[in-house]
């Protein structure tokens, strides 16, 4: 029992954290432990000191002064080193020195933090199981929605609840973009671009806006909710790079905002993940969540609905994640890395994607001919789907390249509750009847 | 250490709670441990038993069987029995019985889970130091904001990060009225009698609608925010009774909606705590929750904020956090009840109300004469207010009882940002002249 008499007891050993990694978050770290050593010490009874560090540059100027630390170069020994009791992985990447050093220090049952997403979506549940084999603590707060305390709350703050669906947004870069296209009307390009300039995007944005990054931490939160195994390759992943301008206006006359989200739910034919762009009502809590920031929701069996809302990246609100999981290592608090222990996770089996609730929304481009809409009404009635709006305005033209603006007429459909395949069917059919040019699209309308 | 292989081998001992208190929530949380019960197990390697209970009527029908349950008459012999493990106290009321049995409990080292706000309030730092003496536990985060995990994420999840401000609506039965009042053009008295006869208002509903349950709620947070000392009468109060569809309606023309906050913050002067009705921009995700939700958003040193929102009430919501303190109990984690241990706590010292950022809304009954609102504009102008919007509509009428809406004309004045007295000194002189009838209506404007 770690009581407070015994955590005074503790105060004259400090606990000595290794660091791999010293990017912007790693940088931050060693800046937010030093800044905050009075408030860690009065929380924690104990001190945090920084015993070593592993990045690829010694000499780089990363603003913090590490002259007085240990260096090592080879993560892998700094992993191992008796003169650190937790290791901190902080370089990135699935495989590599990431999974090589994080597995020499469960090995010899020292505890890790990482805020590694792609490591823990690929060997999560492999990492989880050598923790608990070697007595020791995995955490991964960082790793999901950065300056959240998403983890914490799944693995520990809601009790024996369990969680029925989860779904949020869990990528600053693509709920930047499309903020802005919808708070200034420009394009997805233009907004990349400045989104790259301000350094809320990579290079190859590929991984952001084309929505893996999003599936990779869906998958670690599924896993959590719902007690099994991590399987990133199951997730239908759409991203966000056909939304235009005529989808965020659209939507936003009809009450609605364009999120790219992350979804999972449990049902009796296994667990569904998916991520897409999707139309949430504006006066949603969800739809309030702009810019850059991040939010989880968490419906369980007795709460309707939790939500979490923060900055989901940044050094700072990162790091300031790694350290609270730092803390709750040194406080002894034990759980199972992914809320239950690895070896009781159950195979995630992937359910078919669900009976869709709430309606469909379909951007067409018509040819501008006699009975084009009519057509297209009557086949999405010989498929039962029934309409609740249809916008045809001069204001709509097309983008897509290759459609001509000038002979075609935007379309959009916003239909009642339907089935997926339904629409599927029903698009095939308008598309062989001639009346429409380029493809359709196909946007999800959930309700909150 | 509570590792995984002690953790198997406690499974044989069940933790034995006992419940004085069998109302709403008791009756929720003796449901939910029976169908949790193998959530419980799985998630803590131990069961939870109901070894004894106490409530004020043994025969009332609560929609759960207590008939296999040891019941004590005196809730204190039940803080005090030897087949009580922990201690769960769901009477209510800031003295009485509930005061003396968590008292009993937390002497003897039988640590105690509450959901009574009222007794955190008045009790908090007393009780906290009790637990501490007795090396025990006292968890409550079912006092605060219901279902959502505000005081786990305050005592453990902002690892050493500092709290700046906290703000949030902790209020189901404002919240509905005010959001009732916005939706439907209804007025405060019709939404509280609706509120009453759905179970979200008390039949004496002051505590809620004049703001003073709001502010034993902030008060708790605050002091586990700032490391303070919990001084609920040290909080500026004011309720939303006076809030009229004039208000909601011109706030919702400038892109407003109106939200009882509670709201602290600690500065150079010391805390300042308070809980008025206060314009929020409709675009935020805290002007989102509506109805009986509840949110809480934190500001911290190293993120900017975190917004937790969820069911604020309701058996089911409430007895899952009461149930998840439980599993932390079970599962031996120890932080101090108020985050640093109790003997650290600083005073309160109060700071006054602050310089206020963000502008005020003005509603004024001016007669209906030549230069009236020449004559207020005078006024403003010479206290340095300066306007950004004065809105004068014929649809906007008088409703206050002795104001006649013939004679008069409503006048909505929205300032830049000003100071409080400045505000205050030029509506007395406002009054001086004649011009206006009535009190006027001053409700702050927050920009999040």
């Amino acid at each position: 029992m770690a009581r407070y008499a015994e955590q005074v007891e503790l105060e004259s050993k400090p606990l000595r954290v290794g660091i791999a990694g010293l990017g912007t978050v790693g940088a931050a770290l060693i800046r937010i432990i030093a800044s905050d050593a009075n408030a860690i010490s009065r929380k924690l009874g104990r001190d945090i000191v920084i015993s070593a560090v592993s990045a690829r540059s010694r000499s780089r100027d990363r603003g913090v002064d590490i002259s007085g630390i240990n260096w090592i170069d080879d993560p892998v020994a700094l992993a191992r080193s008796p003169e650190v009791d937790l290791f901190v992985e902080l370089m990135g990447g699935e495989d590599g020195p990431a999974l090589a050093s994080v597995t020499a220090a469960l090995e010899r049952g020292c505890p890790v933090v990482t805020a590694n997403k792609a490591l823990l979506a690929r060997h999560g549940v492999a990492l989880a199981r050598l923790a608990e084999e070697n007595d020791t603590q995995l955490g991964f707060e960082a790793a999901v929605a950065g300056g959240i305390p998403v983890i914490k709350t799944l693995r520990e703050g809601l009790g024996s609840a369990t969680v029925t669906r989860v779904y949020g947004i869990m990528n600053g870069t693509c709920n930047y973009i499309l903020t802005r296209m919808g708070a200034e009307g420009i394009g997805f390009e233009e907004c990349l671009r400045d989104a790259q300039a301000l350094g809320y995007a990579e290079t190859d944005p590929t991984f952001d806006v084309e929505g893996y990054d999003t599936a990779h931490k869906l998958a670690i939160l599924a896993s959590l909710c719902f007690g099994t195994e991590i399987a990133a390759d199951q997730v239908f992943v759409e991203g966000i790079s056909r939304i235009t301008q005529a989808d965020i206006r659209v939507a936003a006359d009809l009450g609605y905002k364009i999120k790219l989200l992350g979804m999972a739910r449990k049902s009796d034919q296994g667990i569904e993940q998916r991520v897409h762009p999707t139309l949430v009502r504006k006066t949603t809590a969800i739809a309030g969540v702009d810019g850059v920031l991040n939010a989880v929701a968490l419906e369980t069996n007795h709460v309707q609905e939790l939500l979490l809302a923060g900055p989901g990246a940044g050094g700072d609100a990162t790091a300031a994640s790694v350290l609270s999981d730092i803390l709750d290592v040194a406080r002894d608090t034990w759980v199972p890395p992914l809320g239950v222990p690895a070896a009781e996770l159950k195979p995630c089996e992937r359910a078919p994607m669900r009976v869709h609730e709430g309606g469909y929304y379909i951007r067409l481009n018509a040819r501008d001919v006699p009975g084009a809409l009519a057509a297209i009404a009557t086949r999405m009635g010989e498929s039962n789907i029934s309409l609740e709006s249809v916008i045809q305005r001069p204001d709509l033209r097309a983008v897509e390249p290759g459609v001509d603006a000038e002979s075609t007429r935007t379309v959009v459909l916003i239909t009642h509750e339907t089935i997926e395949s339904a629409v599927r069917e029903a698009l095939t059919r308008v598309a062989g009847d001639g009346f429409i040019v380029g493809q359709p699209q196909l946007i999800r309308i959930e309700e909150f």
